[in-house]
C-alpha cells in the first residue's frame, strides 16, 4: 500500500483518539451501518483532500464500509495529527498522505498522490484537489466533488460562472445541519471554552461584548449569558440589532460598548470591527478575542502601534500597555480563539458536517452523471435524513404525519 | 362627513385607548412625524378594511398626517372597537363605518362605503376590498393595495397566477420585522398572557408540551421557560426537533408526551395534534390550549365524545370529564387562546406591521404605477428602516459601516 | 346549623371555584386523605379566622376530614368570596360567618361567632382570634394557634415577650416550604401577570428596573428576564446587589436607573425607594408599581404633587402627567400589584402554606399541652414532610439516604 | 533573609502570573491600597501556611502593604507553585519555604520555618500551624489565627470544645462572601471548564445529571442549563429536590437518571452516590465525574470490579469496558473534576476569599486580645465591606438607606 505519513508507531495512540470521537458521531456511526449492509460505494474511487483529523478518519472508515476506494490527504500543512494519519494507514489501510508540517512542496506531492487512484469523486476543504484536476490531469471521468468550506465554494461559483468548471460540485457548506452546529452550538461552547482556558477569569458578573449578531453571536451570546454574563452586542445591520434587543441584550455602537466591556469577542465577518478609537477607550486590563474566520477584525497593526509594550502574560495571551498606561489583553493573536486557544469544534458537530459529506458522496456516486458542471447545495432530503438520524443516534423520538394531516397540509399550500 | 358608527358618546373613552396604545407604538410615531413634514400622501384616496381597533387607530392617523384621505371599514365584524371607532369619528375626522357585532349585509354596506371616495389605494386583512373591487366595480385607477394576512395573501396569489389580478398588492405579512414581532415575542408573552389569565396556575416546576417548534412555538417555548416550567416540544420536522433539542428542551412523540404534560399548546398549522389516543393518555387536570391560527389543531369533536360530562368551570375553561374520570380543561374552545383569553399582541408588535403598512402605502404611491399586477413583498429597505425607526424609538444606537468596512464586505460578496 | 352568608344560592358557582383550586393543592388533598383515615383532630374543636377563599375552603374542608369541628370567620372584611362561603355552609356544612363587605360591627360579631364553640385551637391571619381571645374570653383551656402573617406575628412575639401570651401559637409563616413558594415563585408569576394584564405591554426588550434583590426580587428578576426583558436590580445592601450582578443583571442606584427604566416595581419592604428626584428623572410613559406588602414603597402624595394632571387610562392605570409634559403610569394605586390588578398567588402557592397549617394544627392538638406560651416556628419535621408530599402529588421519585450514607454523615458532623 | 524555594530564576515568570491573578483581585487591591497608607499591621508578626499560588502572593503583599512581617510556608506539598514562591521571595522579600513536591519531613520543617520569629497571628488552610503550635510551642503571646477551610474549621471546634484551643481562631470559611463566589460562581464555571477540557464534548442537548442541589449543585445547575443541556437533579432532601423542579428541573432518582444521563456530576459531600446498580444501568460512553470535596462520592472500588478492561482515552479520561460491553469514562479519578482537570476557581473568587483573609487579621491584631479562645466566624461588617469593595472595584454605584428611610426599617424590626 502507497502512503506517507510521519510514523507508524503513533498508530496505537491515534486509533484511541479516533475512537473518542466516534463516539459522539452517531449520525455517521449509523450510516456507516447501513453502508456496510447497502455497500452503496462499492468500487467508487475517492479522493479526499481534509483536516487530517480523528473525525476525518471516522469519515474515511465510513466511506470504505460503503466499498470505496479512497485515498487522504492534507487540506492544510498545519492541521494533520500524525498519530491519526499513522492509524488510518496502519489499522484502516487507507493510503494516507499527510505529514504534520510539510513544505509546500510536498504538500502538492501528497495531493497528486490522493489523487493517483484515478479518483471518480473528491473532497475538498478549499477546493485544492478540483483545482489541481483542473490544472494539470483530464477529468473526464470524474463523476462530481464536495465542498466543506465557504471559500471553497466562492472560488467553485466563480469557476462555474466562467464555464470552466468541468464536473458538479456539491457544496456541503450550505446544509442546515451543518450550519445549526458549527455556528451556533459549536462556536457558541469552543468560543466561551477557549477564552477561559486562555484566562482563567469569571464570566458571571462580567460585561461581555459581541460583535455581530449572526448565527455565530447568537451562539456566543446565549451561552455568555448562560455563564452569567452581562451580554452587550453591537450591529451595524438594523434587523439583527432589533432582535438582540428583543432577545433581552443591550445593544450599542463598539463606541459606547469599549468603555465598559471586559471581554470583546468579534464575531462579524468585517474587518476593523475593534480599532484605534475602541481600544483608546477600553478599560484597564480589557480582554479582546476573535471568533470571526479571519483575523482581521481586531485591528491588530493599530494595537502594536498604540502599545508602549507588550509581552506574552499567560499562553495565549499577549498583553498590550497603551501609553496611558492602561493594559488590553490579545487573546490567540486574533486568530480563532475556539481554534487557537481550545480544541476547536467537538466531534459531535463535525459529525453532521461528514454526515453531510457521506451521503452527499452516495448521492454524486448514484446521480452524479445527471448532474451538470455546477455547484449545488445538498439535496434537502439529505439534510433531513440527518437530522433524522441525529434524533435516533440520541433516542429521542418524534411525530409523524398521519395521512389525513399531510392531506390537509399540502391543500393549504395549494391555497384551498 | 359620512360615517356609521355605535354612538359618538363613546369617543372620548376610545381616545384615551388609542392614546396608551400610541405610547408603545414608537416607529408610527416616527413615521407619523416625517409624514406630518413632507406630506407625501397629499391628496391620496385610501380605503382601509381592517379591524377596528386602538393601533389600527393610530396608522389611521398616521395615513392622515400624510396628507391621505382615509376611509375605514371593519375587516371582521365582531373585532370592531365601537368608543375606537366614535373617536375616530369624532376626534380624528375619519370616516368610518363599523358596528361592533354588526350583520352580514350592514358588513358589506359598510365595505362599500369605504370605497365611497374612489380610492387609489387599498388596505386589506383577508382581501375584503380587494375582491370586492374585482367583483363590482372597475378598479383601473387603482396604484396598489396592501395585505396584512396569511390568508389574503393565498387568496391573492391564486388571483394573480390566474392572471385576474387588476393592480399590484404588497403582502405586508411577509416582512421580516412583522414576523420577528408577531410570532416570536408577541405570541410568546401573550399565549403564555392568556393560559396564566384562565387558569391562575402556577407555570414554575408544571411540564409544559408545546407541539410545533416554528417561530411560534419557539416563542412560546423560550418564555415558558422563562416562566420555570420543564418544557416539552414535538415536531414532524426533524430539524425543527433537533433544534429544539440542541436548544435545551425534551423533544418526543406527543403520544409519550401527552402521559406527563401539565398544559398542551398546539401551534403547528395542522389539524388533529391532540387527538382521541393523546387525551385517554392524559393525568387527571390537564389543561389544554391552542396558539396556531385555526381552532382545528386540537380534536374537540373527539374530546366531547369522549366525555361523559362537560361544563365550564372557570371563564374559559371547560373541563370535560372522560369515563375514566380523568379531567381534561380545555381553554377558549381551542381558538387562540392569547386572543380569546387575553388582549392578543401588545401594541408594540402591531406598530411594526402597521408600519410596513405605512410605509408600503408610501411606497405604492411613489412607485405604484411602474408595478406590475403581482404580490409583492414589502421592499427588504422598508423592513430595514422599520427596524431601524424601532431602535431610534428606543433610543438604541448601532454601529454604521465605515466605507473601508463597506468595500471589504462588497468585495467578498463578490469573491475576491 | 348557625352561620351568616350573603347567598346560599351561589353555594354551586362557589363548589366549581373550590374544586378548581384543589385540582392544584395536591399536598393538602394528600394531608386530608391520611387525615380521613386517620381522624387525628377528633372531637378537636377549631376556630379559623381566614381569607375566606377557595383556598380556605380546602383547608376547612382538610381540618373536617380530620374529625375536627371547625367554624370559620373573615381575616379582612373586604376579601371573602361569597359563592365560596355559601358553599362551605351548604356542601361542607362548616359554621361560616363572612360577607364581602361587612362592616366592623359585623367583622367583630362574626369574630365572636367563630368562637362560639369553645375552641381548643386557633388559626389566626392577623391574629385577631387571639386578641379577641386575650381581652375578653377565658382562654384556659386553649392547646395552641396558628398565625399566618408576619404582622400577626410581630404582634404575637410582642405579647409573648412581655409575659401576656396565654398560650402557645406556631407561627406558620416561617416554614421553608410557605416562604419558597410564596416569595419567589408565587410573586414572581404573578407581578409580571398584574404588570401585563394592567398594561398588555410587551416585557420583550423592555428595560424592566427591580428595586430590592430579596427572595421577591430575585423571584421578579427571573420572570422578567425569562419574559425577555433587560433587567436592572437596585438595591441597598451590598451582599444582595453583588448576588444580583453575578446572576447576570445590571446593578446601579434608583437615581440612574429611573433615567432609562420602561418598567419598575419596588418590593424592598422599605418606604419611598421611588421618590420625587427618580420621578423628575423618568422617560415620558415609564410605568410604575410596587409588589412589596405596603403602599408605602413609592412616594405617592409626592408624585400627586408633581403631577400637573392625573386620570385614569386604563383599568387599573392611573396616569401622572408631569409639568414637563412627561407621563408616569402608575399601577393598581402603588397596592400590590399582583394582588390589585391579578389574582394574588396560584392555588398551588397557597397549597403549600395550608398543607403547614393542616399539619401545624395537628401537632398543636397532639403536642400543645407540653408547649410553652411562646411563639413557635414549624417544627422542621412538618416543612419537610410537606415538601416530600408535594414532590409525591408532582410524581416527582428522590433519593433515599443508604444506611452507609447516613452513618457518613452523622460521622462527619461529629467531626470525626 | 532567611527562605526555601525550589528555583530563584524562576521569580520573572512567577512575577508574570502573579500580575495576572492580581488584575482579577479588585478587593484585595483596594484593601492593599488602604493598608499602605493606614499601615494598620505596622510590625505585626505573621506566619501563614497557605497554598502556595498567585493569589496568596497576592495576600501576602498585602499584609506586607500594611506593615506585617510575613512568613510563608505550604499548606500543602503538592499544591505549590515553585515559580510564585521564587518571585515572592525576589521580589517581595517574603521568607517563604514551599517546595512543589517536598517530602513529609520537610513539609514540617517549613513550617517550623514558618513559625521562626514568633508571630502573633496565624493564618492556616488546614489547622497545621495551629496543631503545630498546640503540641510543641508556646502560644502564650498569640493574638490569633484564621482559617481557611471546613476541616480545618471542625478540628478547630473540637480543640475548642475540649477546652484546648489556645487562642481565637476567625473561620473565615463561614463568611457569605466565600461562599457566595466558591460555590454558586467559582464551582459553577469551573466545573463546567474541566469536563469541556476533558472530554471536548458538546454540552447543548445532553442530558447532564447533577447528584446534589446544594449551593454548588446550583451553581453547576445554572451554568450546565446555560450551555443548552436538559438538566437533571437527583436529591435525597426533599426541600431542595422541590426548589429544583420550581427552577425548571427534572428531578428523578439516582436509578432513573442512571438510564438517561450524557454527563453525571456529584457533588453532595456524601459517599458512594453513584454506585454499582448505577454504573450497569448506565448508557454506552457515559461520563462520570466529581465535584465533591473527596474523590469517595462515585464507587470507584465497585467500578473497578465491574470493569473487564480500563485504559486512559484521553488525559483525564480513564475508560472502563464493562462486561456487557458498555463503556464508562471516568474523569480525573473521581478527584475534584475542576482542579484536577482545569484551573480551579478564577483568582477572582479567591479575591473574596482572601479579602476575608486579610480584614480578619487586621481585626486580630486590633482586636484579638478581647477576644475568647473560640472559633469565631468572620464579623458581618467585614463581609458586608467586602461585598461593597467589591461592587466598587466593579464599578457598580447603589443605593444608601436615607434617614427616613433607615428609621423606617428600624421601627418595623422593633416591631412597633
Amino acid at each position: 500500500m502507497d502512503y506517507d505519513v510521519k510514523d507508524l508507531t503513533l498508530a496505537g495512540q491515534g486509533r484511541l483518539k479516533i475512537e473518542w470521537a466516534e463516539a459522539s458521531m452517531p449520525v455517521l456511526r449509523l450510516v456507516r451501518k447501513r453502508f456496510a449492509k447497502e455497500r452503496p460505494l462499492r468500487g467508487v474511487r475517492i479522493a479526499a483532500c481534509l483536516h487530517v483529523t480523528t473525525e476525518t478518519a471516522n469519515l474515511m472508515q465510513t466511506l470504505q464500509a460503503g466499498g470505496a476506494e479512497v485515498r487522504l490527504c492534507a487540506s492544510n500543512p498545519l492541521s494533520t495529527q500524525d498519530d491519526v494519519a499513522a492509524s488510518l494507514v496502519a489499522h484502516d489501510h487507507v493510503p494516507t498522505f499527510a505529514i504534520k508540517g510539510e513544505d509546500n512542496k510536498t504538500y502538492y506531492e501528497h495531493i497528486r498522490a490522493a489523487l493517483g487512484h484515478h479518483p471518480v469523486i473528491t473532497m475538498d476543504d478549499g477546493a485544492d484537489l478540483v483545482s489541481t484536476l483542473h490544472r494539470g490531469r483530464t477529468s473526464g471521468k470524474i463523476l462530481g466533488g464536495t465542498e466543506e468550506t465557504t471559500t471553497g465554494v466562492i472560488r467553485l461559483r466563480s469557476m462555474a460562472k466562467k464555464g470552466v468548471l468541468k464536473f458538479p460540485v456539491i457544496s456541503v457548506n450550505d446544509a442546515d445541519t451543518k450550519h445549526m452546529f458549527d455556528n451556533r452550538y459549536g462556536t457558541g461552547q469552543s468560543t466561551l471554552d477557549g477564552i477561559i482556558r486562555a484566562t482563567n477569569r469569571l464570566i458571571a458578573g462580567a460585561i461581555v461584548v459581541i460583535a455581530g449578531y449572526g448565527w455565530c453571536g447568537r451562539g456566543i451570546a446565549s451561552r455568555a449569558k448562560g455563564m452569567g454574563a452581562d451580554v452587550v452586542i453591537t450591529e451595524v445591520e438594523p434587523l439583527k440589532a432589533l432582535e438582540a434587543v428583543m432577545d433581552g441584550f443591550r445593544v450599542m455602537a463598539m463606541e459606547d460598548a469599549a468603555r465598559i466591556g471586559d471581554f470583546f469577542i468579534t464575531v462579524t465577518g468585517n474587518l476593523k470591527v475593534i480599532r484605534k478609537e475602541h481600544f483608546l477607550a477600553m478599560k484597564d486590563g480589557a480582554i479582546v478575542c476573535n471568533s470571526g474566520h479571519f483575523n482581521v477584525e481586531i485591528d491588530i497593526p493599530v494595537l502594536e502601534k498604540l502599545a508602549r509594550r507588550r509581552r506574552m502574560v499567560r499562553d495565549g495571551v499577549e498583553q498590550f500597555v497603551l501609553t496611558s498606561g492602561r493594559r488590553i489583553n490579545l487573546l490567540g493573536e486574533g486568530r480563532l480563539v475556539n481554534l487557537a486557544l481550545a480544541e476547536g469544534h467537538p466531534s459531535s458537530v463535525m459529525d453532521m458536517s461528514f454526515a453531510n459529506q457521506a451521503l452527499s458522496v452516495e448521492y454524486l456516486a448514484k446521480h452524479g452523471r445527471s448532474l451538470k458542471k455546477q455547484v449545488y447545495p445538498v439535496p434537502p432530503a439529505i439534510d433531513k435524513e440527518i437530522a433524522r438520524l441525529k434524533l435516533a443516534g440520541m433516542g429521542v423520538r418524534i411525530d409523524k404525519l398521519t395521512k389525513e394531516q399531510a392531506k390537509y397540509l399540502a391543500s393549504w399550500e395549494m391555497g384551498t
